[in-house]
């Protein structure tokens, strides 16, 4: 909101210029013909009329005016529903916290209806005594609490020849990040008892794909959980429940939901989905292997093409950040295609492992702008922009694309998905 | 779950004595047997079928086996259920964050469902400019991340004279704990330009009740947010959507939910909040008033009444602490009704003015017991206990009611509410 012309400039409006606030009546008599609704100092319509009394709703869901704020899914990309994708709505989000009802979803056969009485744990192979557990059973070990972020190998996959999809929802909208509790997974193999010579374990889970994965015994000793909880409650039915393998920072697939079984082995399964499925697939016909790590990442969710700037003067770009190899230390922001970095005000919580939420606020003045983000982690790594990604990786892969994303913010407030050069 | 006997003890032993796991067909051939239904080994139903596909839900919810995790309600505690509280699930959550869904309710006069096009935030008073802002014009200002509890002054309100509600979504259910996005109340505040001497605000919310109440200056200035977001969407209408006062570690009346107006003054305006209401009558019948922080507090969440022990052996106290004059720095436990204390185990993010996760694990060997918890904070405050605050404010009160809660854990499991001597 703008004080009015006549006020003269103090300090405090380097956050208002061109903004479009009103001034009230008393100060100036516009506010009220300005104002024709029933809003402030006029008494509104709902400071009229009683509302809702508590109990209506016994489990809460969004304003009616929310009704945008949903997962949405592309109906062409995949054969069958039961094997896709939906994408968390980025664009309509902030902080780091993705609520429940928005995280995005990725099933091989659809979502598995388990009955948590029903459910079962087993743990086998090169273990002293093969172990079952039943899901209070496991609620009965010591609980870990942990903030991380989640992203599917696949997300910005699209884009790896060139600027597809008008959306961050739909080029980075397969990431979300929520507090899980849950078992530490090396607490359940200790109770196994390893074998010597153990050095992997296959984790598959209940669904109709029985979706599996090898994994390190060196990554499942250190930081993975068994977890059945998510922002406090229990895990919500496309997200595993009741129990699903937490693998920080490693890319989606690997993170087995419905988690049924855990074999330990001297080596890996090669299974399906680590041969012809999440590996990368490069220029020279050879693909990349057990590419597990997620590499440092950012995004600008606002402004956005489905969150377009709704007027001049100060604009807040928001965004987020993350890193696979632990905590993002600093995000940078250009506004002309990459020419000029400037470093991002990150606010809130910095995890390792986790979103963070970074901004930047500037005085529009309508100018088109190429808006970017990049995020560096604490190894020193600087996320790429995506030519040089493509000069390594050629344009055949699905996976693993961190390249920086450029926004064209146009004078109208629109925005589009380009790529600049 | 257990070794079999015959396996011998080792140092893992520790988490499993007394648990009641299963041991796999191949190490016995127990498994099977005991395990009658499609469980692993065998092959679950829900692994033999698809499941539902994307899409199905585009605003995601529970598990139906979840059913029960819901805000519930006492109908006898008001007149009208436009003027009642909803009570938070805490023996159904762990962890930190409360799911927006489950944050329990409290209104004076419903819910206002406001179209957030035609919401208006004034703030007037003395102040150099008074100004009005639309939502959108709100998102424009630099935003900041705030994990914090917010807790109503009438939590655990009807155990000043004696155990009353058996579970602690009633005794202690008017707490919950997300993350906020806002703009800092102090850059509106000095946005209009605060006039020599003005020394309080008044906030006033847009429902029927226009709740309102006065907060000190130095307290709006401090760490105040106007939010819009709580866990990354909007808030929800019955939480102030679409935005809301946050005042970290105060009582929750003060968080003016649907927030219409600020008026600046130089003094309170004792309003019905601050007079009849929400004041402590002490034994001599003089009242408190403008008690605003909500002290040191904790809760056992499990086991609790409604969540009793499901056996013998391992089993996992969990629970919430919280403060409003800072961080909690230790939470104690004891088993016998406060004779002798043990310190818990705090596990994930601890926040100023946010809740704290704590656990304590112990082999129950059956006997009954009296569990308790106390949270100390980082001025060195110690929860006390509820004879010695009735020693100090009598039992007239409703408010600030932050005794120790003690649970009767019995033979059998059950759980119940108990005063001990």
């Amino acid at each position: 909101m703008s004080q009015p012309p006549d006020q003269g400039s103090t300090s405090r409006r380097k956050f208002v210029v061109g903004a479009a606030g009103l001034v009230v009546a008393g100060a100036s008599g516009k506010a009220i013909a300005d104002n024709p609704k029933n809003q402030p100092p006029n008494v509104p319509e709902w400071t009229r009329t009683l509302g809702d009394g508590v109990g209506v709703r016994a489990y809460g869901t969004p304003s009616k005016f929310e009704k945008q704020v949903i997962r949405r899914t592309v109906p062409w990309l995949t054969a069958t529903p039961e094997s896709s994708v939906s994408f968390t709505p980025l664009h309509e989000l902030d902080g780091i916290i993705t609520p429940n009802g928005l995280c995005f979803e990725r099933h091989h056969s659809g979502i598995a209806e388990i009955d948590p009485a029903d459910y079962r744990l087993m743990i086998h192979g090169m273990v002293d005594k093969p172990l079952i557990f039943t899901l209070d059973e496991l609620k009965r070990f010591p609980r870990a609490n942990r903030i991380y972020f989640l992203e599917c190998a696949a997300n910005s996959g699209m884009e790896w020849r060139g600027a597809q999809l008008n959306g961050c929802q739909y080029t980075h909208g397969m990431v979300h990040c929520v507090q899980y509790t849950g078992v530490p997974l090396k607490t359940l193999l200790n109770e196994a008892g390893l074998k010597s010579g153990a050095k992997w374990i296959m984790a598959e889970g209940g669904d109709a794909a029985a979706m599996n994965r090898s994994i390190p015994l060196a990554k499942a000793l250190d930081d993975c959980l068994i977890a059945y909880r998510m922002n406090g409650e229990m895990l919500r039915p496309e997200n595993g429940y009741p129990a699903r393998l937490v693998v920080p920072g490693w890319q989606g697939n690997m993170w087995i939901k419905w988690l049924r079984r855990l074999k330990v082995g001297d080596q890996p399964w090669f299974t399906r989905e680590e041969t012809s499925k999440y590996t990368d697939l490069m220029e020279n016909g050879k693909a990349r292997q057990f590419t597990w790590v997620m590499d440092a990442k950012s995004i600008i969710t606002s402004p956005s093409p489905q969150a377009p700037a709704k007027s001049k003067g100060l604009t807040v770009i928001s965004g987020l950040a993350w890193s696979g190899r632990g905590k993002v230390v600093r995000v940078d922001v250009a506004l002309d295609g990459g020419r000029n970095w400037r470093t991002a005000r990150i606010d809130g919580p910095v995890y390792d492992k986790a979103c963070v939420r970074f901004y930047y606020e500037f005085d529009w003045s309508g100018e088109a702008l190429l808006l970017q983000s990049r995020a560096i982690d604490e190894t020193g790594y600087v996320q790429p922009n995506k030519d040089d990604l493509r000069k390594i990786r050629g344009v055949n892969s699905i996976y693993h694309n961190n390249g920086i994303q450029t926004w064209h913010l146009k004078p109208d407030g629109e925005v589009e998905n380009v790529e600049v050069g």
